[in-house]
């Protein structure tokens, strides 16, 4: 809510008495904005069981990819089919954390406004630059024009992902696309990436759950971008 | 599903006339332990919106943690005070990917035979050793018996991740001890840990979600443990 109200994307806030009186930093932020509701009038126009006394009426998000893409990207996170709500919103918070500019939702994805994916991004979908695009075909070339390398999560055809960290090549600016749990990444899509990458699977687990995976394969780039090249001994 | 019947957990497996037909494997498996049962049955035992028909009985799988902690352990994610059994399951789920032998489940964790967490778990649950232990010191001290050293995700007090990796810390046999999103670790269980780690927040997240944290860290120690330790040139 606080990234939201910094974020110039609440237009209207709606606030209980006992909401109001536990957030003073809100009502103070919001200004003009500000509406008080009854708990009930709370209770319908939140989603939740457990509502907080808080709700607010926000802009939407999306832009183009191209437009989410400007400036200098590092680090971009792909998807592309995802339908879980959760999964997605997860996604947006992990890839805030690991240092992504944008998100991009290509293809069938989830609508990131979804009031669960809201939720799981715990304010990060405020926090970065959000693109919608919806041929996942043209959000990859978006990736490319951008000047990032393409690498496909692909647990079936990939190469390993610490032998990519290894070779050196996460430390190139890196949009990462991940497909839907289901299906994973239609062979087309997968043919447009300059790569693709799986994450070893050590156990007997067949797969990663999808913000799992994106954890890893974030997280393996945030720690290459960090890591000055490797240099030869002189 | 396949999993617990072949980890012998399945004692009765009940399945529509539909389930049996898409899934012969299952029936050939279960032998004696199965049971024939309408579509109105399996929709009244299952707990999901879309029953798939098949609903087994399987034995409890929770032993001590000392026992769970048997044999040549190099990796174990112990959880203490988790309480979302949908996080509880993903994190069995990325705990088996990753390459860990256990889990333990410490003090006020949710039970992880909930219907969320088995799910979440996608099978995994029945991969690995599965540790109860009610009080969460004594699951750091098993955890230490066993020959591991225990490192605490913690945002607040912890070490850089990855300046831990970049250190070779990693590479020894390490149990993961993650606390409750809402309330992270208390301060004396942190204190009986050889060390409080923290995955670095690049954006402005100012968390993660506890499973994809779990992923981070447990990756970070299986990419460690596959490669060998450096050596001095000579």
């Amino acid at each position: 809510m606080r990234a939201a109200l910094t974020g110039a994307a609440v237009q209207e806030l709606f606030l209980t008495e006992r909401a109001a009186t536990r957030h003073p930093d809100l009502v103070a932020s919001a200004g003009s904005r500000l509406c008080m509701i009854t708990e009930r009038a709370a209770a319908k126009l939140s989603e939740t069981a457990s509502p907080q006394g808080i709700v607010a009426v926000c802009a939407t998000l999306g832009r183009s990819a191209q437009e989410a893409l400007q400036g200098a990207v590092r680090l971009v996170a792909v998807l592309a089919g995802v339908s879980d709500p959760g999964n997605a919103g997860t996604v947006i918070r992990v890839a805030d954390a690991a240092g992504a500019s944008a998100v991009l939702f290509a293809g069938e994805t989830v609508d990131p406004h979804n009031g669960k994916c809201v939720r799981a991004s715990t304010g990060s979908l405020f926090h970065l630059a959000l693109g919608l695009e919806s041929d996942p075909l043209r959000a990859v070339a978006a990736c490319r024009e951008a000047g990032l390398q393409v690498l496909a999560a692909d647990g079936t055809t990939g190469r390993d992902l610490f032998d990519v960290a290894d070779s050196g090549a996460l430390a190139a600016p890196t949009a990462w696309l991940f497909g839907s749990e289901a299906h994973g990444l239609a062979p087309a899509l997968l043919a447009t990436c300059d790569g693709a990458v799986a994450i070893p699977l050590h156990g007997r687990a067949q797969s990663l759950n999808l913000a799992t995976a994106a954890a890893v394969c974030l997280y393996a780039s945030a720690r290459a971008h960090r890591q000055p090249a490797p240099r030869p001994i002189t």
